[in-house]
């Protein structure tokens, strides 16, 4: 199938999107000629997919180098990336180098930094092999690593070469971080696409029975939907921001719950549901339509609820987010559904209020 | 006057020139406007000029938070970095935030790249204060930290709002590092303008005795030419590799004696008589030119000869370095004085040859 293109000038770029693209070569070749190669990869998905992901690296003409990480959201931390940098360093490779982002949202945050970041900036790949990843981080070029005073502190945009998503991956994602993908899913249908929004609803089984059709019409379709949001604003200083519907409450159930606690796409499905009830508030969105996306989380397993934390203390981490522009809260709020808007001029009663309305 | 410009569309910027411009709120106004402002300044270079840089930045309508830094080289690491992320997140300031970078060059490149990762970018200015950053490193967007494994390993093309070089900071400069910095404004001239060489011959002690006019000239004639470059290749595809002119040879004085033990503007003032002699053999540059090349270099109190480490440890040394493309080694050469070239395909027994009449 043709791939999806992300129209950004002299930075544009190609998302493969089917099963079994991992092994293909020809996917590679053009990527890969004339540079040195390093998969950056985890602990849990190197046993799965690094041999065939070299097999078609070396089959392109590269040798790559691989590079293991620790699983999880620790590694993204500057000491990881240093012994990324370390690794690539002692391996000599130079600005040619070709990094391949081979996991989930983490390795695909982390290697891009350090793509972005290698001797001034080298190319990288994404190879997302999570749905969240496929659905949403590998896309965009928003690379990051957090800091001791919050996550994604620290990070560049960088565009990858291409993404290739292969769906096939999918089959050995845990059932926790399949939903936590949807929730991404869930949130590209609310903010921007109400027919896709519809076709969620009435196939959302099929895709949390992984049927292979399903997951990969709700990869494409949300990173169509991603792909010309960020072609239109590539380093959100507008529309793009609509992406973030859900995330300043769900970064605050992440920081306040502790990170690890709560999964990225749990604390955002959470947040949805919040920020529906602040869209409600502020005037725009149905109250029956608040119901029917606190009902599709709920269908899907997510978490529709915040912790009880109090609404004060859910204040203070949104002012740390750094979303917050001057010090003002600002909020993506839906005017209906597939129709999101950004607003920073929302008394905070109406956000204390929200937040009552959907925690535990 | 007139400031000069980098040409470099969305990003190009402006470079202000001249005795006293540190105090001038008026060149600070257009880009404090709406921002919260950091400016990031070192042990040494605080007590000089910080209070006069917030009286200005206070006058155009922010209020600087101020960060200041460990003095020398040791900053550029990521445990200095870190505690600026530290400073900024502390103090909540956001993506609209504006870091100020007022010292030398390490000051420079360490709060470059804070501006180009923090929060995934934020503006920046250059208020270069020594001769090597108002000559070289404050313009053109190259920002990085050093790596346990080499300088610079880690960085990003980030390109300021402006560049603000008030020539009056240079005299509390060590005299040392005067030096240092006009074996950059050599380089310029060898590397890319014949006529500015001749000037800087005939024009040096009033140079190295702090003459205003002959600084300003220095400065302005050195940041035209870097910006003419940089503006037809500003990630360092092509002809910014030219500027490397005498650093590759430079890195590996710095690296093989230890780094502090040489100034960068030292190391590269050796560097380029190493690269002299190896344009000399590589066929393009008169004899006598070369001698031209180390004489300037000596009556500009520079050291015209590099450590004796070894030919072999030098090639071992710039192998690491980044600008080895594929592990094949590249040089700067001159085809003649004021014009340089790049060339990947040189024997290397012209290379030991080049470095053996260069050492002490």
């Amino acid at each position: 199938m043709q791939p999806l293109r992300v129209a950004l000038g002299e930075r544009a770029y190609p998302i493969h999107i089917g099963a079994g693209l991992l092994g293909e070569a020809a996917l590679f070749a053009p990527h890969v000629k004339g540079r040195r190669v390093a998969v950056v990869t985890s602990t849990v998905v190197q046993p799965l997919y690094l041999a065939r992901v070299q097999a078609a690296v070396d089959a392109a003409g590269g040798k790559p180098l691989a590079i293991t990480v620790e699983d999880g959201e620790q590694a993204k931390s500057w000491e990881t990336l240093d012994r990324v940098f370390d690794a690539l360093l002692g391996a000599h490779l130079g600005r040619d180098a070709l990094l391949v982002a081979l996991g989930g949202g983490v390795i695909g945050d982390l290697t891009g930094f350090a793509a972005a970041t290698y001797q001034r900036g080298v190319a990288y790949l994404q190879l997302p092999t999570t749905l969240l990843a496929q659905v949403d981080s590998s896309v965009g070029g928003k690379t990051a690593i957090n800091h001791a005073r919050g996550k994604n502190m620290v990070g560049a945009f960088h565009q990858p070469l291409a993404v290739i998503a292969d769906v096939a991956t999918l089959d050995s994602l845990p059932d926790r971080e399949l939903r936590a993908g949807v929730a991404e899913v869930i949130k590209h249908g609310l903010a921007l696409d109400a027919a896709f929004l519809e076709w969620l609803e009435a196939n959302l089984e099929k895709l949390l029975a992984r049927e292979r059709g399903a997951l990969e019409h709700a990869v494409r379709r949300s990173c169509e939907l991603k792909a010309q949001v960020v072609a239109g604003d590539e380093r959100e200083s507008g529309r793009r921001a609509l992406l973030n519907f859900g995330h300043t409450f769900g970064h605050a159930i992440e920081l306040g719950a502790g990170y690890g606690t709560w999964l990225h796409g749990e604390a955002v499905a959470a947040g949805m549901v919040m920020a529906a009830e602040l869209s409600a508030r502020a005037g725009g969105l149905a109250r029956a339509d608040v119901e029917r996306v606190r009902a599709l989380v709920e269908r899907a397993g997510l978490p529709a609820r915040g912790p009880a934390l109090g609404a004060e203390r859910y204040l203070e981490l949104m002012q740390g987010d750094k979303k917050a522009a001057g010090g003002r809260l600002r909020f993506v709020v839906l005017d209906s559904l597939g129709r999101a808007s950004l607003r920073a001029d929302l008394d905070p009663r109406l956000v204390r209020e929200s937040i009552a309305a959907a925690v535990q």
